[in-house]
């Protein structure tokens, strides 16, 4: 013991004293009140911001210093910079004014947790690193999975399984890469080349991304094309005779990413009549439920993913309309094992006898990679906080918001709804001049040929007869053309007023606006004052196209 | 207008009330507050609990409900099933008595910046989607390169660029797929079976996961050997050897991770002369500093990454040692352009007038996933709230802390170090009894044959001509063997004790103790205590093996 008379005065001027550490937990408590106050204020406040930012770009780097302070600086002369400086360039996400992309719903609770998460920053790679953050994630997981009656297969008790992901970007590449190694363990690794990848061409991206990082062969990566007619679902007709080409032209079909909620227009994959599909051919079917999942916690929306149990996999994000903070995508899994046996690891410095005996899990082999944050944390406190009861109201209140949305722009003749309204997005448009409703038409099947649009336009022609041929036809996809340009504007009109945010797609050759409900903080007031702003602007733009 | 007046009446029961909202800014003060004064009362309170979680496999299941209530909780029932059945299951990474793996240094301004950041939930893909997070972040970046003195080329001055990643996983296996993506185009797809990666045996294990994920063949995989004599550092000589067997077998070198500070040793690569042989033969070369990175902020360990100036990439993580909460891993790339060709995407729905002035970076393109947290926020937290000063003084405290307890190792004849310490990492072990100091030869090179060690056991034989043959040579192995047992219990009895923990690993056949000095509330007096823990457990073992 003598060893501890060890002389270490050399110690005297590098520790910190207690008042000085930096994580000491009186200052803690009083800067952590002070940013509470802060966020809690800027949500009191949050409708003054335009809610798109305005700034151009490069606008921080002439208000930031050019380098770090050599000396420490307070908290409060950070804070005034946070509210000088930075808020000018958030977009607010949390604005009930945002309608853009897809909602990325804070809550409360979702906060706290993820405060908790941070507070004890534990990196739970494994069991043993932190027991909780492993046994926590497990059981919110068969939670939310029996909320959502997800097959028995998916869940723990029934020796499937689920894991919190960043995002859906990461389960796709997990379950690819697995899907991936147990079909080439089949066929040999010399055949990589030959396997195929499907989606629809209104799958996220990220599955492109994926294949093209797990080394599937760019050209064999199939994106098949949807149709208005069909509300831009994938045809499991179309799946088939892709796969059939592909297997005769000697290629090996791997993995089929269905969507339940596509990013455009929302649209809805029939899992049930895919999943045969992707039986009768060996594919992996993973469901991306990333923004309709959450839904299916209410009985009325629950048959959207019938036809889940033929599926391999199944993920959603809470982060986006389920009151979790980014990030947090729930994936489930029939065969653990699966996932393991592409991603495990077992490096001498993480051995341990939980791990050793079999008894645990060890989530770092059920992902990309090796630290992971205690994320089950927040999606616990979001299920308690709240409990299915009101979870369910929160979710049908967007929908019903939604609904009063589609109501005005069905009302407002010089408008049209694109594509029926499935959960709480609304794509809509404004119509040229002259455009009946109904009239938009981008696969040239049928348009309805009335004139009950706004026709007192310069450009008021009657649309009469839109399905004719040759000159008739150059001249509706001429129509299109302006009317997708018209929108373009309306939609940049809207978004620079700072009033609300919304985005855009084009979906059949149709530019849409994309109205989706979802933040926290929208109470029906928006919606109606949404609708204003864009009547407001298509006054403005349909007069001046009118001059 | 006169759509506005749309009846609504199917809202009256949908809609959330303002006090009711799961954001509502009131509420959110409140609540906000209670959880600060949780975790405040946490660190304070944090030396109470075992450091090492004692629960047993499965505890969790066994406590909580089987699902998600019905109705809603209050936040006081949660947060006291926080206080009683979460943190029994927590592994105290923020404990100042925390020794593992690598630490997890928290801090209060790493803490209030992932809370903004978690406050705004924005979801920061694009600039557009809010600029502030994407120019922030670049700022940062250049700040935190400039300390680290990293050749210019690596800066957006410099046309390279900074990015933050959730973990080196993730950034390595994008310059990997960049580095794969870059040679096929060369060398064509086809021959993607014939790429090479290389590390070595230290390598952290997410280089090898990485190329299994981005589909190099499993085979081609090459850990090169090092050894004791060399510190366990990748010879440039051995890695030239292993290059040329390739070529001359026909594989296509493409990829060498470096490491400064490995995980079992903290070895360092040297950078110089690997960047030589990389660039050599056309490797990409990517340096992974994820734990050492932080501490070449300080001059004098500067040296380390002498040398990167020839390397594509660099990363370091901030969330290891540089007071950021998980996750932040910070990567620097050269050629941005290569992540971008391989990582970007440009659907419609996110298209949008900045992204096509190409004034803008737009990070979804930097990395594998599309949505990313506002990470910024918390290393700005941290470089402003410490400074270049204090950031120095906080890891040099440790380092001295590594020195202190190094020096108790030495002084006690009964244990040894290891491997040299080149940071706050200390490597050591307890002899065996009779066994000399400096004995341990794991690669059965040499030994100093003196019997200056612990001599009173009955195993107390003289180890003097211990690097003979044949028998003495059996000899030795089975006395590595069974001072590696003796060292594993060891390490299992501190851990048991909840006082302290410390992880170990094996290199070179032999089990190592590592004592990491990282936490953020660590002080001389625990590493003093910690010190005193080993002690008596070795008293207590080094008895009973004796008996």
């Amino acid at each position: 013991m003598n060893a501890l008379n060890f002389n270490h005065g050399l110690m005297k001027h590098s520790s910190f004293c207690n008042t000085n550490n930096p994580l000491d937990p009186e200052e803690f408590r009083r800067q952590g009140h002070m940013i509470i106050d802060f966020l809690a204020d800027y949500y009191l406040n949050i409708e003054k911001y335009p809610v798109l930012s305005q700034v151009e770009p490069g606008y921080l780097r002439k208000r930031l210093p050019e380098s770090t302070p050599y000396n420490p600086e307070s908290i409060e002369t950070i804070l005034k910079d946070v509210q000088d400086h930075i808020l000018p360039g958030v977009t607010h996400w949390q604005s009930p004014s945002y309608f853009a992309y897809f909602p990325s719903s804070g809550s409360i609770a979702g906060f706290l947790g993820e405060m908790l998460s941070t507070g004890f920053n534990v990196v739970g790679f494994n069991w043993i690193s932190s027991p909780a953050a492993t046994e926590l994630e497990s059981i919110v997981m068969d939670w939310l999975g029996e909320m959502l009656q997800l097959p028995k297969s998916f869940l723990f008790s029934g020796n499937g399984g689920g894991v919190l992901q960043g995002t859906t970007c990461e389960a796709i590449l997990c379950t690819l890469v697995a899907a991936r190694d147990q079909m080439l363990l089949r066929i040999g690794s010399q055949n990589v080349g030959k396997l195929v990848v499907y989606g629809s061409d209104q799958t996220h991206c990220s599955l492109q991304k994926a294949a093209r990082i797990a080394g599937i062969n760019p050209s064999n990566f199939r994106a098949i094309k949807t149709s208005k007619r069909a509300s831009f679902s994938l045809s499991p007709d179309s799946l088939r005779s892709a796969i059939c080409k592909d297997i005769d032209a000697g290629l090996i079909p791997l993995f089929l990413c269905a969507t339940v909620g596509t990013t455009s227009t929302t649209a809805i994959d029939p899992l049930g009549s895919l999943s045969d599909v992707a039986k009768d051919y060996g594919l992996w079917l993973h469901v991306d439920a990333a923004y309709a999942g959450s839904v299916c916690i209410c009985p009325e929306f629950r048959h959207v993913i019938d036809g889940v149990e033929g599926a391999n996999s199944f993920s959603l994000n809470a982060h986006k309309w389920f009151l979790t903070t980014l990030d947090c995508c729930c994936l489930w899994v029939k065969d653990p094992r699966a996932l393991i046996k592409s991603l495990s690891t077992n490096p001498e410095y993480l051995k341990n006898k939980a791990t050793d005996s079999r008894q645990v899990v060890d989530y770092k082999d059920w992902q990309l990679t090796l630290s992971r944050r205690f994320r089950s944390l927040k999606l616990w406190f979001v299920l308690r906080s709240y409990g299915v009861a009101k979870l369910r109201d929160f979710l049908r209140s967007h929908v019903n918001m939604a609904k009063l949305f589609e109501g005005f722009v069905t009302s407002d003749k010089r408008f049209e709804i694109v594509v029926p309204r499935s959960f709480a997005v609304v794509c809509f448009r404004v119509l040229s001049p002259g455009m009946g409703k109904g009239a938009s038409n981008a696969n040239g099947t049928t348009t309805n040929g009335h004139t009950n649009g706004y026709t007192n336009g310069v450009n008021g022609h009657v649309n009469g007869h839109a399905n004719g041929k040759g000159d008739d036809h150059d001249h509706n996809y001429m129509k299109e053309a302006s009317t997708n340009e018209l929108n373009r504007k309306l939609l940049e009109s809207i978004n620079k007023s700072g009033l609300v945010f919304m985005t855009h797609s084009i979906v059949g050759g149709v530019y849409v606006i994309r109205f989706a409900v979802g933040a926290t903080l929208v109470e029906e007031k928006h919606v109606i004052t949404a609708w204003k702003v864009v009547q407001e602007h298509a006054n403005a733009i349909l007069i001046s196209e009118n001059n």
